[in-house]
């Protein structure tokens, strides 16, 4: 027998992984969620058919939304995590002992039941006793709070379904005043490749130019998302992720990383001219 | 009818395009030569099955593999290319008004006669009047050259059938002799991120690291290979790819590209922690 998992990445590419076994096939109020065990990747989570994770490569993403901005920021104490449920931002920000407070706002409680069942890996996240678990909507979370986080990261799914809101302008308005002066807004932002993906780039990076002074793109490689080429949003009132970087305090933590390190912290920031011209053209769209 | 073209990126993990038509399918002495349009990424060219190229991200590939070294050379004026039957390369080499001569030692003349009839976004590359080819194995083509060239590009397949002699250690130190005192080497890398694919890196960089003083290795997003995320090496007895470049001085040559820019040239080279662990392994293993 053969087993594969498959993904249109676009409607004419597809990616398969051999698959060993289901865990679970379960329908939550707000999306289907299953976890399989695969020869290649090692045990993946899919919401709704669409891959979000895999024990093999995980660590790409979850490394390099959480170091950036807590190597970025001089000293953040506070953190408000939107999505995650499966565990891995926290694990990463469970790294850095200054922090204080993580508050998670996760809309979907079965999520983070089955992860913590099936996916051990990303699920240690939540045993960091600074961890606060909401069972909200991120959106409708982030509305009440003022002038109290240091840390925004927003690890949504695509914005369709459940995440669609996360990627609004209204949305990046509260995260702005949910921040403090100093803070930091980071979200996941599709990949620059595929042109469907490409236009959510520009629509998110539109936006979030409309909030923040500083808007800077980031990349990654993360082999099992759509084309390789992953991009996270960087947005701040005050911090520039480049200019004001201070390698040596970020080297002087001592925090073990597998993707992530000071120097590839900067590389990221070096995008490719296609990419940079893309983003260039939403912004200017949003001055005329 | 659906017809799909599929690549085994592991034994676990495939790769799908969808497939509008075959150009052709030849069996040349060497190997089997396809080239097929597809609605995703234009046209495509395989070798024994295996992707080479897209119209939609070869510039990635090529232009990572021609100007990082015509960039960090300070005045580059005699070049070897081994391999590159599509033309890619030397498309993006006919850019530099220094350039005197472009040699390009290519085994399979099919290759190029295939790409020239079907492939011509690349093919343009051999009708720039430096380019001299000559159908030789490259291997034997660099055993009879010394102090010649300014920089060498290996543009060559997989390390099995006939590109296998282009990662052997007399290769490298036959580069060695053909290169002048301040001369770069080039070859692709295959990825970091399967576990077949790295070991090809780590021996490749090995035996670079024993024929050459300077030997760093880059990256690049290139949706089309195995995990997206592809590596290049870069080897000279004299010229280090960041410490000796100017960016100031590629950029006043106002080269148009699509992916290489000065900033991009530079964090390239600033890898992930473990892609230097790797490749520091294979090092180690040298010196002891």
């Amino acid at each position: 027998m053969e087993l594969w998992f498959s993904e249109m990445h676009t409607p004419d590419v597809k990616f398969s992984v051999r698959v060993a076994r289901q865990f679970c096939c379960v329908q939550s109020k707000y999306q289907r969620i299953e976890i399989f065990e695969s020869p290649e990747f090692g045990r993946f989570l899919t919401l709704d058919g669409f891959m979000m994770l895999t024990e093999k490569d995980e660590f790409i993403y979850h490394e390099m939304i959480s170091h950036v901005p807590m190597a970025a920021h001089p000293d953040a104490k506070n953190i408000l995590v939107i999505g995650a449920g499966d565990g891995g931002v926290m694990r990463e920000l469970s790294k850095y002992a200054q922090i204080e407070k993580i508050d998670v706002a996760e809309i979907d409680s079965e999520v983070v039941r089955l992860c913590r069942e099936f996916l051990p890996q990303t699920a240690i996240g939540f045993n960091d006793p600074r961890v606060n678990i909401f069972f909200e909507d991120g959106l409708k979370f982030v509305r009440n709070r003022e002038n109290e986080y240091d840390v925004i990261i927003v690890d949504s799914t695509d914005p369709f379904g459940p995440g669609e809101g996360l990627f609004s302008k209204e949305f990046y308005g509260n995260c702005s005043a949910a921040l403090r002066p100093g803070g930091i807004l980071i979200n996941q932002h599709e990949s620059p490749f595929y042109e469907r993906d490409a236009q959510i780039v520009c629509r998110a990076h539109k936006r979030i130019v409309q909030s923040f002074e500083i808007s800077r793109v980031y990349q990654a490689h993360i082999p099992t998302y759509p084309s390789g080429h992953w991009l996270f949003g960087f947005a701040s009132k005050a911090v520039h992720p480049v200019k004001n970087f201070d390698a040596a305090r970020w080297n002087a933590l001592q925090i073990k990383t597998r993707y992530y390190n000071a120097k590839l912290h900067k590389g990221a920031f070096y995008l490719p001219s296609y990419v940079e011209e893309m983003l260039k053209s939403g912004e200017l769209r949003v001055e005329s």
